[in-house]
């Protein structure tokens, strides 16, 4: 029987610290949606013995298959075996096999077994033993009261292999997967997308949506399930309505990005793009560059940061920046169409702003930015502010000046 | 009272997917850990009323702080005062001074509020309203039988505002606290490093450390619980003994960076910078220009992307691409010099190389990577091999030259 709801529990002091992520959940969710089981909560707990059997027993409360990571290795911390046992009040079982096979492991290199890794040959009554095949820690799957537990060592390339290969085939498929797709939207605000989609979510039926807001992206996840060898066809639907209500401002899907959609509308013109760029300071060329066989369309890009740099390099008059300032939408179109020229581009695309904590006085708060494109036949350029600090102001100009460019390749803008 | 217990609870169903990594709970973490409170359970939960309803009676049933992180914003998926009013009783009643907040936020960005965003105004009876200087969505600060819950954006850069401004202030502080330290190193392997400070460790006590890597840096995170009003003699033993041994290859603590580091020398030395890159494509520039107040002294760079552009924008020789390439020491070279001279700055740093998948030969693979620096008396360059894919090769690439500008500041290279 394939269990209908899943929870995951990550086990181990140092995963509560700080410094470290958690990824081993990441995996995890991944196979368990490939059968359709899906994950409704993860947990990260440390090796407090109270707290461990507190964890299992809430999740066995909640859940029907719970998949834990961690706490099976020899030291005196690693307690995840005894504390489910205890909690289902089923002994302790030396397994025999186990305990040969641990031994073989420290023959083959040469030790001889420590002590403290016999209490890893210790396995709860009923339990199916799963097999290691890169270390000493055993995995255990048991299934109790209607519950299934799986515990898999926490070091990743054990949890993933035994799990893959040794935890999965017992667990069963539902005949159902869930198929994911995500929907990216430039130049609108969240709430603004919300709104704009809600006769869309009327019709999501049985589709499950979140939003997400990043700087200068909105994202659509979609997520649905559908029965083994059938097409997701609500998420098909849903994405051809969000699309007729939001043309052009969809701009990627799934791990498709900005530049890369940039990228590919360059290329499939046969053009190339320059770059000149002041309170971004590199980001719009570092990101046109990221996807592989950018040089086919990226041929460079001036950082200026000075007024210097803006006339002797890019080309933007003296009289410009003295009328309107470096900050402005004049400044902004002799950058782009400066770049273009310099390094004879099809396209130039710039920024120039406040990025904050300075700012230009009263009028020109942090946040200020203009972008500008300098395209075969035309120019145009775009003003706003951005709340927030000088990451987000960096992250989100880049952002929309990539966007403006993507448009003016699509035609879609005056 | 300061909290015993404290519980973080991540919300959000796209947190459970497999493409997301939860990070805010990191930072709460560490700050809780700041005033002496250890976080006992982590959980994420997504969107589902039922479930968010019990991952908040669970926490509050064995822990004395909730902290919990997202469903604050306007959309009919953002639950998460709902669920908490519900579940402790409280009626939900609208806060005019929020509303007028969110109404002026949007008038200042030129928007009237859309009508979804008005249910963030909505405030369970009793709770105090955190200020969201960042953002939309405000948080909450409730104290119910005996229990703290403070209710935050999801947003990492709103979170951490509110919840070290604005919340962090009303926990008060516990007899003992843990620190925290960061010690950040260029120029040496994992392994190395560990192998050099292997005597070290053995003086390490009390004192918690561990060691992670990253692209071009490698670093030592150390933790040591002491009592009010002492001082962490464990760490600054550790850190002073740690730094004989590493010299100038350790070279940041804590939230310090290399391009704040290399700003801080030039800004001593009024000096400035220009660079000129290729693979790296303006990642360069980006990173010395993220830190606030960098227009003092990054004057701006070149991304030279086509051998074009190496010659006529930063002067690199044709005679020089001829005889040794593109990517070469010499090319490198030619670049900083260039990058100096155009801009007019006191240091020029350049890097080129192979980012990968298209390489140069068999004698050049992806990873190939040379850097420059060229400053008022000398130049100098170095080459190596990244294994790892673009990204990697190009964010190791960065980190290099930044390092080897760094050295050449301090003197500590010939």
């Amino acid at each position: 029987m394939t269990p209908g709801r899943a929870e995951i529990i990550a086990i181990g002091s140092e995963l509560l610290e700080p410094w470290r992520l958690e990824t081993n959940g990441a995996h995890l969710s991944r196979r368990l949606g490939e059968i359709g089981v899906p994950v409704r909560f993860r947990t990260i707990v440390g090796d407090e013995p109270a707290d461990l059997k507190d964890a299992f027993r809430v999740a066995l409360g909640r859940s029907d298959l719970v998949v834990a990571t961690g706490g099976l290795g020899p030291t005196v911390d690693d307690l995840t075996r005894e504390a489910v046992a205890e909690l289902l009040g089923l002994p302790l079982i030396d397994d025999a096999g186990v305990a040969a096979g641990i031994e073989e492991r420290f023959r083959r290199r040469g030790y001889a077994m420590p002590p403290s890794n016999r209490r890893q040959a210790q396995v709860p009554r009923g339990a199916t033993v799963l097999r290691n095949a890169l270390g000493t820690a055993p995995g255990l799957l048991l299934r109790e009261q209607g519950k299934t537990i799986v515990l898999l060592p926490g070091v990743p390339s054990e949890m993933r292999r035994m799990f893959d290969e040794e935890a999965l085939p017992q667990l069963g498929r539902a005949g159902e997967r869930y198929v994911y797709r995500i929907l990216k939207i430039a130049g609108l605000a969240e709430s603004e997308v919300d709104h704009r989609l809600s006769e869309v979510w009327r019709q999501a039926g049985e589709v499950v949506w979140t939003i997400l807001a990043a700087p200068g992206q909105v994202e659509i996840h979609l997520k649905e399930r559908v029965v083994a060898g059938a097409e997701p066809r609500g998420i098909a639907r849903l994405d051809a309505a969000a699309a007729a209500v939001l043309g052009p401002d969809l701009f990627a899907r799934d791990d498709d990005t900005m530049e890369a959609v940039v990228g590919r509308l360059l290329l499939e013109r046969g053009e190339s793009v320059a770059i000149g760029e002041s309170l971004t300071g590199g980001l719009i060329a570092a990101r046109l560059t990221g996807p592989p066989g950018a040089s086919r369309y990226v041929l460079g890009g001036v950082v200026s940061y000075t007024d210097a740099a803006k006339t002797q390099v890019l080309g933007v008059r003296p009289a410009t920046l003295e009328a309107h300032g470096a900050v402005s939408a004049e400044t902004a179109l002799e950058m782009a169409a400066g770049a273009r020229r310099l390094l004879g581009a099809s396209w130039g695309a710039s920024a120039t702003g406040y990025a904050g904590p300075e700012a230009g006085g009263p009028q020109a708060p942090p946040g200020t930015v203009f972008i500008g494109v300098a395209g075969p036949v035309s120019t145009m350029t775009r003003s706003f502010n951005v709340p927030g600090d000088r990451d987000v102001v960096r992250t989100r100009a880049a952002q929309s000046a990539l966007d403006l460019l993507r448009r003016a390749l699509l035609g879609v803008i005056a």
